[in-house]
């Protein structure tokens, strides 16, 4: 039988002490300030058992990881209308992400893609009656963890930076593809982002990925055919412009965000979340792509 | 010896009854309500002789052509600092406005383009301690002229429906290419937009560009060699996607609005401007592109 | 237990009278001349089972599916060498194929599209002794079938209307990342593509896909990492432009051919290929497409 | 009176002793083995005058400044039709010129990039009785100068290593906008390019373009408004993608080649011809745009 505590530890061990651990993400202080040598992972197999090694318990940025959230939260509430306002296929674009948006007339790519993803925020404004405490309870209730909440903090900081979402939230404004205010739609997002996690919250919260829609208490929050759609966006979108590159080394659908965190997920086997807070030029954790390829290969287990 | 007013006559007589004057801009109710059958022609010499036909002394919004002034103003206070934060090539992309300034990491393809003008906008901000007041007077000063002002309720408004604007600048931020904030910068630019003129004081505002820099009153505002460059940037650039088009057609510098006027000039010669708000699918004055066309063919009087 | 020739049956004749079956391709008489109603289906288990309904036995040219088996060849060949010449990213961009090549300095995005077809070629010719011979073997081993040849007149016709191919292979040689003469690279690349199969050959044939790299014959022609990441490329990049769709809809890694050809296939589970020479706007066969969704929803199987 | 010897000879001194001269062309032998000091100056006025330093009587390898010519001719062959196959805007993008393509169907943006080129050389292809002994016959008497001629040795290299050009037309081919072979279309072009002049030939050949269509001997080559279209092309597309740079810095038509020579003029005032085989990293001849820019700046004059 698979020793997973023991994979784990030898993974955690052999990058521990790598001197390049990427560079931490500085745009607000929030983030900037977090110590570069945090370094957990957590392991949840589909049958309950869990796996931990480093700082998997200490609460990170959740960031991007949230709008898989927001999607799946997004998808039970619409359904396939969620389609007509953006795409599913992958960016492969590293130069110019609001051209996209021009050449294709508004539309994003796909969900995962900021643009893709103010969206999904505007569409959950639209459609849920207290959309941030709403889409914290959804988040809540599928972790089964109540203490998990937003960081003002950080949300408010991205509102003061955030020139870029704002950029691309009132582009889509432009061509009609956002019902409410560029403002109230990026200040959702800003707070969506903002959730803090730790790593066995982060497997907890994915399972119902893993578990074709039922979450870790068996309830049912997705058909099996919208999780099958969301994890193959999350495996050819999950991880910006290096989306293939994971797919080819890792090869388990996923998502990272610029915290440092990711989570993946084996249907019908896993969920795993690393943290380590150190990017590489893509802007996904450096240690965090290393151990999730270590994890694959030791394991030999992938979607493919 | 030409008689001029004849030819404009001719002109204006054969473009009058043309069934397809294009579309008016439609996007804010300022704009759409003015009656396409307006068409207006004046014409000044650079010896001070004025010829006029149809509607040319009857008020427009100058939009875009006032980015040729808020350059030469801009051009006035800070110099060739002004190229350190935009380019002089044009942009030649129907495509992808934005995407060209993701490509150059902010920079601006040139002063005349919205991004461009944008930062020229800035400029202003950043350099004049009145910003609105005293560009309102530099333009009043060029064309001897107190009784141009703002139309206000043109610029709210833009500032209600300019989302691809606000999206302009938020990029330009994203980059650190705005000094100002966003919304300052923008109201500014609403505002220098709204200006209302007509054909006449928009021959009597540009006579600048046509005299080495010096204005109607022989008062010098800008430098020949200023003058010069700003004329080549009108010629490469001032109409969207159609700048080359204008070029091969017309060979005149230039520069059009989306309110439907369009003013040219050869240099030490003439100053000419056309109203009607009939736009071709480029943006440009339907009417006013083709009687420029033949204002050059007719007097054989271009800078080719 | 599933009964799998029920499945194959049921969608062959929902799909079979369906009145838009896309276009065949036009630009070769030998690919226009295949009439439109062909349509077959073969499903082959890993336990060796075989299933098949329609045209599944008739020969059709496999295209664009030629790369996956010129990929693995290359692998086997050069192994991770092959990565310096091109990338592993889907190209996720309709409009412009050769400018993403330009914008990358000549690499490919990924071995799927055109030109990383086109160095993969290269990388043959410049690897095998007898470059035409030993492909063809390889993909007679892998089927375990003599049988299956070249179709020179498809060959021909391609070499004399390939300008598309021209320009990339030129494109390549400029950049330096061809090491063989362009036409010598054009003609194996038309030669391979060229290959005949039928729909049970073709499921043999991506065996070795679905069985970490060992084939029907149990021989091993790739190791079982070398399959994962040509299964994540197959997933990620088979589909032109709609590779995220494919993901998104069927959930497995597959590789569409002009010819109206797919193969696809479940790890440890099955491979399956279908055919019909109608193809949709984004190059894939119309009714193919539609097949396989059917597959993987009634049999719920798919890597997601 | 403007003593314009004195002007060149400044210029020449002023420049002759820059260190960085930038680089010259070495993707050929017979560019690349040009000295780098070589620099010449020539003018000559509408009037007839003619003035010259330094080595404006040896030849140079003209390569695109050719592509005016043939420009030329096949306008005078075939009049407006021409702009069907090809569009009059500046390309305005370092970054893409086979994406512009791409993205336009096959129609060039201009007849200045290289692939607009191809295609005026496909034009003479098909409409002259013998191609290249025509076409240089025409420059013979544009320049009234029977000793201008090919080098063969030129043409044969560019062949043997012109991967990009190639590329380009088979893009064209592929989009049926090119009428002839690819391989006669560009051993064509290739000669065309390898056309010898010394810069006072080049100022001889181009008077007909400062004279309204008449040439040295006053023999009508092209009708005014043909010149005139011409010109405007000259100035937003001359330069690659430096033409507003050029516009705004000298303000003068004008063409550059990678051998190291431009030509400019003034219409109804002066042609000029410099030459210096060092070039900036745009591919324009670095001296010989600063010459022409203090030339410019000193006579002060230009079109604007």
């Amino acid at each position: 039988m698979v020793d997973y505590q023991e994979i784990l530890d030898e993974i955690h061990e052999s990058l521990t002490n790598v001197k390049d651990k990427g560079e931490v993400a500085g745009y607000i202080p929030e983030l900037a300030n977090v110590p570069k040598e945090k370094f957990g992972i957590h392991l949840q197999l589909i049958t309950g058992e869990n796996y931990s090694v480093g700082d998997a318990s200490e609460k990170l940025s959740i960031q991007s990881i949230s709008k898989v959230l927001s999607l799946a939260k997004a998808f039970q509430l619409v359904g396939t209308n969620l389609w007509k306002r953006m795409d599913v296929e992958p960016s492969g674009n590293p130069f110019n992400h609001l051209s996209l948006l021009e050449m294709e007339n508004g539309i994003p790519r796909n969900p995962l893609i900021n643009s893709g993803a103010i969206v999904v925020a505007d569409v959950l404004l639209s459609n849920l009656e207290n959309p941030k405490d709403d889409f914290l309870n959804f988040v809540r209730q599928l972790a089964h963890d109540d203490t998990i909440s937003f960081n003002e903090t950080v949300a408010e900081s991205e509102r003061l930076t955030g020139y870029n979402n704002y950029a691309a939230a009132n582009l889509l404004k432009s061509y009609g593809n956002l019902e409410n205010d560029v403002d109230d739609v990026l200040d959702f997002y800003f707070y969506q982002c903002s959730i803090m996690m730790d790593c066995k919250q982060l497997t907890n919260a994915f399972y119902v990925f893993a578990n074709k829609g039922r979450c870790i208490h068996d309830q049912e929050h997705l058909t099996a055919s919208q999780v099958k759609r969301i994890n193959a966006i999350m495996l050819t979108c999950g991880f910006y412009d290096e989306a293939g590159e994971f797919a080819f080394e890792v090869g388990l659908p996923g998502k990272s965000g610029v915290g440092g965190g990711i989570v993946a997920l084996l249907p019908q086997c896993f969920t795993i979340a690393t943290w380590s807070p150190g990017l590489n030029p893509q802007g996904n954790s450096y240690l965090g792509m290393q151990a999730l390829e270590q994890f694959t290969t030791k394991t030999k287990l992938s979607i493919f």
